[in-house]
């Protein structure tokens, strides 16, 4: 593939060296972008574009970097659709999960799937969320729980990385998600397992990049998951944490003392947790999805905010509580009901979500989450005129081209 | 076409002559319809079926009519992200409204769009919208204002009537929505004009099946939408009016006395209104996306229960208050957000959406909304194992099939 371009109306970079305060996202107007299958070029006024590349004008669109989602379990089977009813009625999300169902659910609907059949489900689903425009997806294990079913879906979740036409898959092994009920006698060595040799062997097969603990009330205890983390870092794999969810017991400063990439969920965090992950540099990824359908308050995201804690928003798709495909939506629920400002938005699910799986920042080559000379070429082309128009709640595919490392994946003129 | 048929574990009938308290949406497991181009013959026991037809096996997929979308405004052009992200950060939207923002800012874009471009805007959007299992919308004018504006939308909205591979368009005359600003020293003559010669003309030229009026503090008051209802009487076309979004100025009450098929919005509404539509008969169609992205609290839907009002719910895309093109995301809402059950929810997009538009009830021949012997072959196969499931927040079609009068229209099957 040779140089080419596109032109748009607004070509927004999320480029933070560019960023001003009036223009936090760094748009430029009536601009071109300049790429091959590796990286970005140049990007620029157009009139500026100097080379003879092809440049395609997508006339009055918006062009942004591809969508990033930096926290689902999307590697699912089954359905939760019964305890989704019960939990409308008024049921709570912990005494369903206690009676055997909740993760325990989703987790007796991956022990009878087959690795191909968990791989398929797992395409289509990244298909479809390709199409709203997200080019790379953090994945979850996490629905195995013993070995061999961690395995096996960490293992499809591999097939899904290896397809060049879905969103590019970063795979993290959630090594403590729930307690089997095989293991109920028997926790300390569950925990001994899951969180140090079952970390040990999944960096040597390079099954995944990050690991992952559920760090709550009624779920795992902090030091449980920092024998995970402590594991995780002699294997040179990367942290991000789910803490705060229903409970604040000391999660966030976990997430700071192991040098956590990302804090996840965050609904349930004091003063001292968010001054811990702005020492540490650790992300706060939102998940607004969750928080709406569980009916809970949102995080504390003024504190955030002052405190200098960067802010990612994922889907935090998965079979229960964020029974969506849609990160478009989480950004969409995020500004009425986290109150998020626009740019905070965008930024949370590019630029932020890059930094937050390590696709981004200092040293990085080929970074994604910004259009920026070297970036990765993962840009969407939208059928819509300006960038605050994706934060409305479509709910349909407003996508019409999607590029990743410059091929188009989806989008309403690929389709056709 | 011959007789043909579909099997599925679930099928979702939506026949309240089949309905108990304990199976509210009178659901047929493993089942089969059988059906021909004109209308659905049989329905029942797969084992039952008698019919030589050739039978389809759709596994473990529910099935359910065709939704009904009984109030949208989706013939726009122009987006109106701008006033979106200010209303997201604290604005009101009247005072957006009297500033010239909104009604008035999509009436500038569609009075500089053309017909073929209007018309063009929305069969995209209604291919979008049956992929997520709409098979029947309303589609309502209004963003004309003067005579050749409102003339050029109902044209518009006429050419997608016309194409049977999208949704059977049903076409409301929305009389009286904003007054524009070129009628502001002529109030009294605008309302005579728009309701009452235009209704006549709009009838005679059979541009719409129903006129509607926005009456509200801010809009327009019973008595100037009283003068469209006696209008649309002598016209022989159906009634539908907006009211109570804002504030309760005898909306409702106003429909019980022209007959009224539906009082949309009510999110202000009295106990003597809710008791003259139990009255009337007439429906309430609710409109949670609205409220959501205006953040007001619910209508009175235990009262509306209480009192025997059936609840149409509906997607009221419209591009400033309700920016989507979903039901699938309004019926979604509606459940957290306003507390209808799943079967209310179901029923009001299916059933009650049907009645709300004069599609279904006594005499009505090949009904819609529901799967029975007569209805027309209306429906959606869903890439989902229970109904339940449809009302979780996917934010992306999961529709396998989609049927209008038994020829597919959408869906993942159709599109491969």
């Amino acid at each position: 593939m040779s140089l080419v371009g596109i032109a748009a109306k607004r070509i927004v970079t999320c480029d933070v060296a560019r960023a001003t305060p009036d223009n936090p996202l760094a748009v430029i107007e009536d601009a071109a972008v300049l790429y091959d299958e590796h990286s970005i070029s140049w990007v620029g006024p157009r009139d500026a574009a100097k080379d003879k590349a092809e440049i395609t004008d997508f006339g009055d669109r918006v062009v942004t970097p591809g969508l990033i989602d930096a926290h689902t379990h999307s590697a699912w089977a089954g359905s939760r659709h019964d305890e989704y009813a019960l939990r409308m009625a008024g049921a709570d999300y912990r005494a369903i999960a206690s009676a055997g169902g909740g993760i325990l659910s989703t987790y007796r609907a991956v022990t009878q799937a087959s690795e191909a059949g968990l791989a398929a489900e797992l395409a289509a689903r990244l298909r479809r969320m390709a199409e709203l425009g997200v080019t790379t997806i953090e994945v979850k294990s996490g629905y195995g729980l013993e070995p061999d079913g961690e395995r096996k879906q960490l293992r499809a979740i591999a097939r899904a990385r290896a397809d060049v036409s879905l969103p590019s898959v970063i795979a993290t092994y959630l090594a403590l998600h729930a307690l089997p009920e095989s293991a109920r006698g028997s926790r300390d060595h569950y925990v001994l397992r899951a969180g140090t040799s079952m970390v040990q062997e999944v960096a040597q097969q390079k099954l995944a990049q990050f690991v992952d603990a559920y760090v709550d009330a009624n779920a795992f205890s902090v030091d449980e998951a920092r024998l995970v983390c402590d594991a995780a870092k002699r294997a040179g794999l990367g942290i991000r944490l789910h803490v705060g969810q229903f409970a604040d017991i000391g999660g966030a400063q976990l997430c700071a003392e192991v040098g956590a990439r990302s804090a996840d969920h965050l609904e349930h965090v004091d003063a001292a947790g968010i001054d811990a992950l702005a020492k540490s540099g650790t992300l706060a990824t939102l998940l607004p999805v969750a928080s709406f359908t569980l009916r809970q308050d949102p995080p504390p995201v003024a504190a955030l905010r002052e405190a200098g804690v960067g802010m990612v928003v994922a889907s935090d798709a998965n079979p229960g509580t964020a029974p969506t495909e849609s990160l478009p939506l989480a950004m969409a629920l995020s500004v009425p009901m986290y109150g998020l400002t626009p740019a905070e938005a965008i930024l949370g699910a590019t630029r932020n979500a890059a930094i937050s799986l390590g696709l981004a920042g200092h040293g990085v080559s080929r970074p994604r989450g910004s259009l920026t000379s070297g970036a990765r070429a993962d840009l969407v082309v939208w059928d819509l005129p300006h960038e605050l128009a994706i934060l409305q709640p479509w709910a349909t595919p407003k996508t019409h081209l999607v590029l990743r490392k410059g091929q188009p994946i989806a989008g309403s003129a690929h389709r056709r």
